[in-house]
Formats: C-alpha cells, structure tokens, sequence
C-alpha cells in the first residue's frame, strides 16, 4: 500500500531534503539527519496522507466530498488535496487551535466548524456529519491510506540516508496518534531494516512511550495544554499501536522547552521554520542522545506551521549561536 | 565551465528544492517559483562558488591555502570547501558584518581578518596578504571558476522548471558584484533560453541596474548601512558586468521594508528563514510585478543567514496572513 501511494503521489508531493550541518552534529555528539518535511505542501508531512486518501478515493465517494478532524496540519493537508481534487471538504477544529492553522484552512476552501478540544469528542462530530452528508470521514491517522501516505516519507528517507552512506540509525519520529511513526516503521522494515523507529513525544503526553513500555493502550491525563499542539492525542491508534509494537524501540519523552531550543537550532543552522511538535525528533537528537545508541540519527521535522509569536519566542529564550 | 562545475559539486552540492504556494501566487498575482538556496550547505548559494573554485585548484595551491573577502556568503562558502578539500583558509570580513556570519566563518575552520568598510579597501587586503603567504586568491564574484560554480544554480532551476511546465519566466536573481546572476544567465542561455534574468538590487545601492540601463559600470555613492549586507558591492564586476549586459533584462530595484515583507511571506509560506538580501528576488516578485510580464516568475532565495533579532524584526513589524 506504501508503495502504491507513492505511484499516487509521484509528481504531486515534494521529496523533501535530508539536511545535515556539521554544527548541529556538535551539539549532538554524532551525526544528525534531519528529514525536512515541515517544507512539503501546506507545511506538513499531513499533505501526503491526505493525497494518498484522496486519491484513493472512487469517483461517487471524491464527488461528495471529505470531511476530517484535525488541530490544523491533517486539515490542511486534506484541503489542499481534496481541492486539488475537485472535492469538497469538511474540516472539523478545536477552537483553539493555532489561529494560522484555522486560516489557512479556510482559504485552502474547506469549510470549517470548530469544537472544544476539553469537552467535545471531535470523532462522535465527524461520524455524525460524515453520515448527514454523506462526506467520507479521513481519519488523521487510524486510517490504512492515511498510514500508507505518511509511509511514503519512510521510502524517500531510506533512499536518501542510503544515498549518504547511512543504513544503521535510529529514526526519531514525533509521535502523537502514530500515522507517521507506524508508516514510516512499515516502510523502513522493507528498505532499510537496519534502521529503528522511535517515537518522540511531549512530557504528560507520552501515552505511546507508556503504552510500548506496558504493551497496554494507556491514556492521557490531559488533552489539550501543550504547545505541541500537533502531535496531542488521547491514546495510541487501534491500527497504528500493533504496528508500533511490533517495530519500534522505546519511546522518548522530551520537555516542551527543548522543542523551542530545537527550533532556534533550526532556525540558525538549517534555515527551516519548525513549530514546537516539528521539532520535537530534533530535540529528542539533540538534548537526549543518552537515550540513542550508534553514531547517525535520523529525525523526522514534521511541520512548521507556527504563529510568528511562537517562533519569536523561541529565538528570543533560547539564541542558537 | 558550469557543467564541469557540475560534475565536481555532484554529491557535495545539495540539489535545493523549486517551492511555490497558492497563497504566494495570490499575493504576487502570477505564479511564483522560488529556489531555496538558503537550504543550500553554510545558508547560501555561495557554497556553489566556493566549492568550484577550490575544487578546481593545483594540488599545490590546495596545500599552501586560499584566500577570500566577503561580507559573509562567501566567507562561509569557502571556509567550508577548504576544510572540506583539506585546504587551510585566510577570510577578509567587514568588521560590521553579522555576528553570525563572523562566528560561523571562524567555526568553520578559517582565520577571519576583520576590516573597516568604509575606509579601507578589501582588495587591496586580500592581494598584499595573498602575495606575502603564497594564498590563492577567491575572489566573491569577478573570478571565472565562482561564476562558474553559481552557475550550477542556473542548471538545476532549468531542469526543476520546466519539470514543472515552466519555459518561459523572469528569473529574479539577488545582485552584489553578480557572480550569481552572470552564472545563472550563462546556465539559462544553454538550456532555458526563453527564461531571461533580472537583477534584482536594493534602494540606494542599485550599481547594476543604472549600469544596464546606461551601459557603464555605475558606482554606488555609499558602500554600507543596508540590512541587505550580503548584497552590497561598489560596482559590477568587470567579468559579470560584460555577461549581465548580454543576457540580462532590466534591473528592478527594491525598498529594504519590502525584504522584511517578503522575509515574513517565506517564514509563514514556505517554512524557509531568508535573510533581507536573500529575500530581496522575492520581494520584486511580490510587490513589483508591475515590472514584470508573463504568466510566472522564478526568483533566488540566495540566503539565509540573519541574526535572531533582524528575523524577529521583519515577523513583528510585517505579519503575513
């Protein structure tokens, strides 16, 4: 299916740089690759998993529309592909998502209905509508095409590490519902079984790192309350979580104030924006090598869609010189 | 020159993607195609050069070392070629440059002279301190093996463009001294004839395009105080000047506060941190398309090395949304 939606995507989708700097390796203490995908369409990897789904899609199901739920990259990353389509969209938001995630939404040409992220179930919404209209639901990532989408960044990162000399590493992949890390895990397994995936998550909401630790689903205290905004999810997916079992090491837990050090580090020394979720694999490579073993890493930045105050921020708390 | 240039910077040199955005496209009313050489290695294209010409070196001149001025491109462009061929590196840097810059030239490996801008002059610097050490001289842009280097930019846009369906275009290019614009018209000439360059200067210091349009070399009245540091030089190159007159269409000259527009567009459109001069390309295609013609434009985001506070300056004071 990976394979399948990268024939789908193929002239569609960016193959984002693999980027190196000799400074970043400094702070590490080994050799760091960082897979760029806060450059790829609508500012997220969301865009791929969004194509796949899309285009997978029969004709009566594309000409009735889409409707997904997202804190703002899922949704973007749907729009543009349904638009680029021909399909409607229906986006479902939590009210205080990032206001340049909402806007951009809109002017993707979804239509937007937000909820409250600490009292709505955004998945009971989307059922309900999707069966009202008739849109077929696109889940952000308990959904095969979605996970075969994401999986296509697992393709392009072993052809170019591979292409670099690299085939033993460990692969850092912010985690929140596990489209991502599950995807790129199958795709690894087939092209580069040498290397290992590690989901990275924010402290308080680590429920992946738990649930791989106790071989148990466990949940979140809190939904909502983190700058990682992208990467917050309840649990584990039902079809990602076996996935991640089966594949991945240990998690990694790493503070939010790491994620904002690891932007400013992108910032000077890659010249690519990341939010805080994008730059939580970064972090993890950066802050908390302890945990990592081999001399290269490879880490996924995921997206960059940051208001500039955000941005601003962490260049100014933590400068990167 | 430019394709044996090629063949020596081929798996040293990243191929550096081609972005568009439709909200780009609106904004500029055409559609916009941008060349991200700030994710070029050291933050600009200048590596091109700098590579082209140590690579191209006797093995004895590599051994006894090179030389450069450079308000901070070039001097980061080729300290890391040397370190890379093994070649020790003496770099002339104005004593007002960007810390960055400085710091990062210095961590790279080169012993960095400083010198006042205003009353001293940097080629006079760069021969007597050539002559006495036995260093090669690289000059930033008025030496044939630099040009020849930018010109690989030139290539690569040809290729990634009419990929994209994209023949004919203005090709908006940054312009200093014009190593970079000489190169990418020369590249353009052989392989995307219907693509013409246009350099692209700020207010005030617009030497090249008052030489174009009068058919002799122009000299600027001052030689600092612009936040577009990368970009400044006197007057066209005696090599670049000859090639620009040739191939090239008008100038189009550019407000500074339009660089720290066109900087918050790249920040919030395509994730990429340009620098003032480096977002200079961008801003004519944003904000001066009266000047231009045609369906679509390609501009040069030749860099991104900017200091926290410039960054946070132009998101501040010219938020995009």
């Amino acid at each position: 299916m990976i394979r399948a939606a990268a024939r789908r995507l193929d002239g569609h989708v960016r193959r984002t740089p693999l980027l190196n700097s000799t400074f970043v390796d400094k702070i590490a203490g080994r050799r760091v690759l960082m897979k760029a995908e806060a450059l790829q369409h609508t500012g997220s990897f969301k865009f791929r998993g969004g194509w796949s789904a899309v285009s997978a899609l029969l004709p009566e199901a594309k000409e009735a529309g889409v409707i997904a739920f997202s804190s703002g990259n899922h949704a973007q990353g749907v729009a543009l592909a349904a638009r680029m389509h021909g399909a409607a969209a229906v986006i479902i938001m939590p009210s205080n998502a990032p206001k340049l995630k909402v806007e951009n939404t809109r002017a993707l040409g979804a239509e937007v209905i937000l909820y409250d992220r600490d009292t709505e179930n955004r998945e009971e919404i989307g059922q309900k509508l999707s069966k009202l209209r008739g849109l077929t639901l696109i889940r952000p990532y308990d959904e095969p095409e979605v996970i075969a989408g994401q999986g296509t960044c697992g393709l392009e990162i072993a052809e170019q590490a591979i292409a670099m000399g690299v085939t033993l590493a460990d692969v850092l992949v912010c985690c929140g519902g596990g489209g991502l890390t599950s995807g790129i895990a199958l795709a690894l397994e087939a092209d580069a079984p040498k290397m290992r995936v590690r989901p990275v998550e924010p402290t308080d909401f680590d429920d992946v790192t738990r649930s791989l630790a106790t071989g148990k689903p466990q949940i979140n205290a809190r939904l909502g309350g983190s700058i990682c905004d992208a990467i917050i999810t309840p649990t584990p997916g039902a079809l990602t979580f076996p996935i991640m079992q089966r594949l991945c090491g240990n998690g990694i837990v790493v503070p939010e104030k790491d994620c904002l050090r690891a932007m400013s580090v992108a910032f000077t020394r890659f010249k690519v924006v990341l939010e805080p979720g994008g730059a939580i694999a970064l972090a993890a490579a950066l802050y908390h090598g302890d945990q990592l073993s081999g001399e290269d890493v490879i880490c996924i930045a995921s997206g960059g869609n940051v208001d500039a105050e955000m941005f601003a921020r962490a260049l100014a708390e933590y400068p990167c010189t």
